[in-house]
């Protein structure tokens, strides 16, 4: 019984990701749904990628979490418009709260949001938000057993971040184990080494998120 | 609608949870769910931890992971008995699971069964499995604002191991932050600093362990 009710909510779940969309596509906004292990770096490559796309776009902010707000005052400390959602125990953002919350964003003076995920390498990668763009992050200290375990996560997403790159040396991460395992689920689809602490391969993302930009 | 199916189906999984840990009473068995982020190093704590108990204590494992068997094969290994539970796709265990899973272990040959949880610091908390402790992981790299952000997970704990403590050095991780938060939601549970790369820590988790075995 309980299998069926899942497959109705993910239902309803997808069509207000379709009238998200279509939301935004009015507004000629981008969004991209930033997804990753919780300390993956999510935050900082958001901090990352607007220092690099600010002065060409609009940029927005939405940030999931459970609880708190400690992410959304750092994006609001560069002067970006930044909304909390807070999903009070849920583990991923579904599409209904992002209809909820766009009225609170001023969308005509937006070209790009970025909405970052609870942190959680399953749950979020069920649930389409609206987005046109999937990001997916891992971190080197998480381990290069990650696409293996978790594949639904780089299975569904646009492009895979291997972030904290700069702390390659001091983990034991088997990188062609990951590119090999990523190609084989997500064939075409491109990886970036990012390091936010030091501004590492974030130009190259940018670069993409830019060409994104340019289609839409 | 569906807030209420899910109240459901936790409290037919808290009633399935009350049934294993009747049946692992009968034999005398302490059963413990280690949870943490995905490669927050779950596997190589157990590994670890059965180093230390192993001469001790009978001990099995229960491996959870939505898909592969990566971890099984690292402790079959070793040769400890363990069960390969692949969740194809949800992103925790539940004590059904548990209970179906019990009869291909020996349960008359065991003392100590470790249940290493999908790599999720959101759900796994919501659902008891049986167990008699729980030990929370969270990992250097991942932040040190963790415990505010996915609160349930560090409140429903028995114990928070700060892992990969050897990677101190080279992470902004504020340790005091961690202390103070955990301690506020819950009080008086001890916290462990371990890196399972070295051993620094371990000693005193097996312990806590052993002191939980003599209890029941």
């Amino acid at each position: 019984m309980e299998i069926k009710v899942l497959h109705q909510i993910m239902d309803w779940n997808e069509d207000v990701s379709e009238e998200v969309k279509e939301e935004l596509k009015k507004h000629h906004i981008c969004m991209i749904n930033v997804m990753g292990s919780p300390g993956a770096g999510k935050t900082s490559l958001i901090i990352s990628l607007i220092e690099k796309l600010k002065s060409r776009f609009r940029i927005g902010v939405i940030e999931g979490d459970i609880a708190g707000q400690v992410d959304a005052e750092k994006i609001a400390s560069l002067q970006i418009p930044a909304v909390q959602l807070n999903t009070d125990g849920a583990c991923h953002i579904e599409a209904m709260s992002i209809q909820n919350i766009l009225p609170s964003l001023s969308l005509d003076e937006l070209d790009l949001i970025f909405v970052e995920n609870i942190g959680n390498l399953v749950c979020p990668a069920e649930f389409r938000i609206g987005e046109s763009m999937r990001i997916t992050l891992l971190s080197i200290p998480e381990g290069d057993d990650k696409v293996e375990k978790y594949p639904l996560m780089f299975t569904d997403t646009d492009c895979l971040v291997l972030n904290k790159y700069d702390m390659l040396p001091y983990f034991d991460f088997d990188e062609t184990r990951v590119r090999s395992n990523f190609n084989a689920v997500n064939p075409g689809a491109p990886l970036f080494c990012i390091s936010s602490r030091d501004g590492e391969g974030v130009e190259e993302l940018a670069d993409l998120i830019a060409e994104k930009m340019e289609e839409k």
